[in-house]
């Protein structure tokens, strides 16, 4: 990971260019810096259009996909928006060969970096007074809101999240907003389990110390089975959670765990388990997560550990592999 | 495997004494045979309420759970029922101590002997002058209904069945039985294919030559993703199913793999999938399943590929070995 000078961006026909105002930096983005063949091998080996189909890991790439941005350049035929305009933005870039994803594509850089290319359709206007740095936290709150919307939770059901980083955090965070209880997250950091608490979390479990399904069993009469969002996505973590679920329970598997792993059908058949994997979010999931960041009823401040100029990431990313230390850094290429 | 003499059953208070007119081999009880440490033992990792919670498996067992009996005896306090009449059967008896599975539990003989102790609420009057012998098979068939509604499978949405046993074909009969369309059915052994077919299977595959995948691309639009029933229960399936299904694929593992299995959740995330476990039947599935087998929308009789009485047992489990040689055949202990 390198600090370098690229070449000044041009917008094509229907394109803008953009400033990012904030840029998160994700989980995946951490795991590309040292495992980019491997996430890019099994989007291959799923076949099917992924987001890294225009990610070559052997070329150059500027990562950031969680992005507020301000505008500073129309392509031709771009209206309704003016220079200086400031919005969420998606990661997405209509091209004349397909459509990509800036922060995965050698081609687009993302929002580590001074400048971007993004489509009219990308862009959602900061409601409310929203303060832009945190409108970069609408995609990973989407990410959360997404998990939440794929499962079949209702009011009266338990949720259980187990991994209280960003992906299980926004989770809490979209189950709050649902107005879910009670809401049990885990998490071995307790900065971790104070900052689901502050999102929503009814309880917080250390599972050094206690196994979230005890704590359900105690906050609940134990009758209805619970949902359970699997945030964590390390080899071993669906078995373990298939070994301690209740019969019945509904499984959905937000963590993103690229190896080949291990686990025990059986159990999903003694106990009428199911699983569902889920990944991304669609546009209305993502209008509904800025709204939500915007009307107060996800408190994305609480989120936010740490801001960084460019220069800064190369540490930022460092830093973020302590769970104690840092939830959410921003990245502030043009401060 | 032995044919032995055991001592005269005696209904207690609430039980009824019947005597087997027929009851299927099911494919649980061959890996019993060889494998029955395995499978009490993936019942007892599942933590849970078991079918085979009375089973040891280092003591005597009469297995056959695939039930349909005339009554022989009457314990006390049982009123309705009469000696002699004919009910199809749900492998249940009511003790004392709980609730037992005659067939799993080495306290109470199941249907591959002459008696056998259930209780009133097991049984279900043959209806529409269905052969009594082939009221054996609703148990079977039920285990299929269940697999269909534990689906969200709905009309205009294809079926894809892996794999042509007993599981396999009890699924595509329940899905043909619904109106499901089209039902295109897997197997390596043409004989299940020619018998899938005869249940409703629209087209059939084998393996060997062709992708079932291919197979559904072909058959529809390939838009709509389609619902997929995984039968065959063996190490790999589920991870082979998630490499080549579609995009949104709905996965019923009705196959029951009890070893450990190797699977890629990266397949699952990329592609949106879902994993669901299933097992067992309700008791209105079971009571439905008599209904179409006794009202013709299930052509129970292309099931029936052999009949053998209590001596014949232990070749008859030989011969289902041969996947082409037989479908589902029939103990008959009484006959």
């Amino acid at each position: 990971m390198i600090v370098d000078e690229i070449a000044d961006l041009r917008p094509g026909p229907g394109q803008v260019l953009a400033e990012p105002i904030a840029c998160g930096i994700c989980g995946s983005d951490l795991h590309t810096v040292d495992h980019a063949h491997d996430l890019v091998g099994a989007a291959k080996a799923a076949g099917i259009v992924s987001f890294t189909d225009g990610f070559d890991p052997d070329q150059d790439l500027v990562m950031g996909h969680e992005l507020s941005v301000r505008i500073i350049g129309l392509g031709k035929g771009v209206q309704g928006i003016g220079e200086g305009d400031e919005f969420a933005a998606m990661p997405m870039l209509e091209t004349p060969t397909g459509l990509a994803v800036p922060g995965y594509d050698n081609r687009f850089p993302g929002g580590y970096g001074e400048q971007m290319l993004l489509s009219p359709a990308a862009l959602f206007a900061i409601p409310n007074g929203l303060d832009p740095a945190l409108a970069a936290l609408t995609e990973p709150m989407a990410v959360g809101l997404h998990a939440v919307n794929e499962s079949s939770i209702t009011a009266g059901r338990a949720a259980l999240v187990v991994g209280a980083g960003p992906v299980g955090l926004a989770i809490v965070a979209s189950l709050n907003a649902a107005g879910i209880e009670p809401i049990i997250a885990a998490d071995f950091s307790p900065a971790r389990r104070r900052v689901a608490e502050m999102l929503g979390a009814h309880e917080v479990v250390d599972p050094a110390a206690g196994s979230i399904f005890d704590a359900w069993r105690a906050a609940t009469d134990g009758i209805e089975p619970p949902v359970v969002y699997e945030a964590v996505g390390v080899p071993g973590m669906i078995d373990s959670v298939m070994q301690d679920a209740p019969a019945r329970t509904e499984i959905i598997v937000a963590g993103v765990c690229i190896p080949a792993d291990r686990f025990r059908p059986s159990l999903g058949i003694y106990k009428h388990l199911s699983l569902k994997f889920v990944l991304g979010w669609t546009p209305d999931e993502f209008a509904a997560s800025l709204h939500n960041l915007a009307e107060g009823q996800i408190q994305g401040s609480v989120l936010i550990t740490g801001e960084v100029g460019i220069d800064g990431v190369p540490q930022a990313f460092a830093d973020l592999g302590d769970p104690d230390a840092h939830v959410k850094i921003l990245v502030r290429p043009n401060l």
